[in-house]
C-alpha cells in the first residue's frame, strides 16, 4: 500500500480531518482513540453538503478550499480525508492544493477488505458519487479483489433522521443488500466481505450486521483509515501517549453549527464542543 | 393577498423559475399548463442543494445569486421562487437583489389552505429549514388559520430514489402523518387540510391521499403558486394563447446536469430538453 510520507518534530502534531458534513466524525472518533497525544482540527463543509450528489469538478474545488483552511489556518501537518466521496473524486486535487501528506479512506478500506476476504469477492455500499467514481472497485482490483458497488442514497438521510435502530431502516437495508447480493450472484461472484464506503454507515453497523448473510465480514472504512493513520504516526512521529485532553479536538463548520453540535456528538461518541463557524466563500 | 405588481409590453414574456434543485419543476409544469404563451427560464442551483438543511444567511446568498442570473442573463421579467425553503427564508433577499416582481410559494399555499379549510386548522409538511422558519405558520396566522408544521426530511430522498409508489415510502408517510396528527390532537386542533410545503411532495400525492384521514383536503403549494402567477398574468399581461412550443422552456443547472435531465422529466412530466450548465461561483 503506498501511503504518504509523514515526519514531524513536534510531540503534539495537529492532524486535519475533513468531511463534507459531520459523518467524518466517525473517522475522528477512531483517530482520537488511537492517537491520544495528537491535536485534531475537524472541518465539516456543511454549507455545501452533500458532496455525494455533485460532480467531480465541483467536489474537487470545494475539497481543495477546505484542505487549505486546515493547513493554512489551522496548521495541520497531516490531512485525513474522512469523506468517501472526496477521497474517491478529489484526492489528487487536495494533494495538489496543500504541501502536507494526505490520506483518504478508500485505500485503507480496500486494504482491510483484502485482509478480510477469503473468496476475493467484495461488496461495497456507498453514496452515488462514490459508486459512480468506481474508486473502491479500482482500489480492490489493484489488490486482486473483485468488487461490486451499490449506491444506497437513503442511508445517510435515515442516519441523520436518527432512525439508526428503526424498522424502516432495517427494511431499506434489506432491500438494498438483497439487490446487491442478487447482482453478485448474477455475476457469478461469491462475496464474503462488505465494505461500508460512507462515514455515516458505521452508525448503522448493528442493523447491517443483522442484515448480511452469516459469516460475511463487515469492513468499516472509517476504522480502517484511522488504523492506517495510526500506523503511519506511530512509525514516524513522537506522538505523546497521554490520555485525551480537553481542547484536543476543535471542530469547524461552514454552516449549520447548531445541527452539527446536535447530531455530531452521536458520530463522535462524545460532545463536539463548541463548533466554530467559518466562511470559505461560495 | 398582496402579490407583486407586474406589467409587460411583450406578448411572450420570460418568466424565471428558480429552485435549489429540480423539485421546482413541479411548479414549472403547473405554470406551463396555465400560461402556454410565455417563455420560461428555469434554474436549479444543484451545486449547492439541498437548501433545506442550510442557514438563512447561506440560503439568502445562494438564492440572490440565482435570481440575478435569471434576470440579468436570461431577461426574466418576473420570478417565481419554486422552492419552499428559499421562499420561506430568502424572499426579501431576492426582492432586494433584482428589480423585477418576485412570487414565492408560501403565500399562495397558505391562501389555498384558507380557501379549503372549514375548521381553520391546517397541517403543513415540509423540509427542516422551511419548518424552522415557521413561514407557513405565519402566513396561515395572517389569514386566521392555525397551522401545525412538521419536518419530513426523508421524503425528498425517497422521491429522488424513485420510490414514489413504494411500501417503504408509504410506511414513512404513515409514521410522519401519525406523529403530526397526534401532536395536532394534543394541541386541541381539528385539522381538515394538509399543505404540501415542498416541491418534491406532489410526486407523492397519490400515497399521501391514501395516508390522510378521509375528508382531509390536500393542498399542493406548487399548484397554488402557479395558479396565483397565472391570475396575475392573465390580469395584467397580453400573454399569447398559443399551445406550448419547442424552446418554450430552457433549463439551467449549476451542477449534475445528467442527473437533472434523468430525474427532471418525472417532475416536469415531459423531457427537460438539454440542461445547460452554468457557474455561479462558490
Amino acid at each position: 500500500m503506498s501511503y504518504p510520507e509523514w515526519k514531524t518534530g513536534t510531540t503534539t502534531p495537529t492532524i486535519g480531518v475533513f468531511d463534507s458534513g459531520f459523518g467524518g466524525l466517525t473517522v475522528l472518533r477512531a483517530l482520537v482513540a488511537r492517537l491520544p497525544g495528537a491535536r485534531f482540527a475537524f472541518l465539516g463543509d456543511t454549507a455545501r453538503l452533500p458532496y455525494g450528489s455533485k460532480s467531480r469538478r465541483t467536489i474537487a474545488r470545494y475539497a481543495a478550499q477546505s484542505a487549505q483552511f486546515l493547513v493554512n489556518q489551522q496548521g495541520a501537518e497531516f490531512l485525513v480525508i474522512a469523506c468517501n466521496t472526496a477521497s474517491a473524486l478529489a484526492l489528487d486535487a487536495i494533494q495538489d492544493a496543500v504541501p502536507v501528506p494526505v490520506l483518504g479512506v478508500i485505500e485503507p478500506g480496500a486494504e482491510a477488505a483484502r485482509a478480510a476476504s477469503r473468496t476475493g469477492d467484495v461488496l461495497v455500499i456507498a453514496t452515488g458519487a462514490t459508486v459512480e467514481s468506481h474508486a473502491y472497485a479500482a482500489a480492490c482490483r489493484a489488490r486482486g479483489l473483485r468488487a461490486l458497488e451499490k449506491a444506497c442514497p437513503l442511508l445517510v438521510p435515515l442516519v441523520e433522521e436518527g432512525w439508526t435502530d428503526h424498522k424502516v431502516t432495517a427494511e431499506v437495508l434489506r432491500i438494498y443488500l438483497n439487490e446487491l447480493n442478487a447482482e453478485a450472484v448474477a455475476q457469478g461472484m461469491n462475496p464474503d466481505t462488505l465494505v461500508l464506503g460512507c462515514t455515516h454507515y458505521p452508525l448503522l453497523r448493528p442493523l447491517i450486521e443483522r442484515a448480511v448473510p452469516a459469516g460475511m465480514r463487515v469492513i468499516d472504512s472509517a476504522e480502517a483509515a484511522a488504523e492506517a493513520a495510526a500506523l503511519l504516526f506511530n512509525g514516524r512521529a513522537q506522538v505523546s501517549n497521554e490520555a485525551a485532553r480537553p481542547g484536543q479536538v476543535r471542530c469547524f463548520a461552514t454552516d449549520s453549527v447548531e445541527k452539527f453540535e446536535r447530531l455530531g456528538s452521536r458520530f463522535l461518541n462524545q460532545p463536539t464542543g463548541k463548533v466554530e463557524l467559518i466562511d470559505l466563500g461560495g
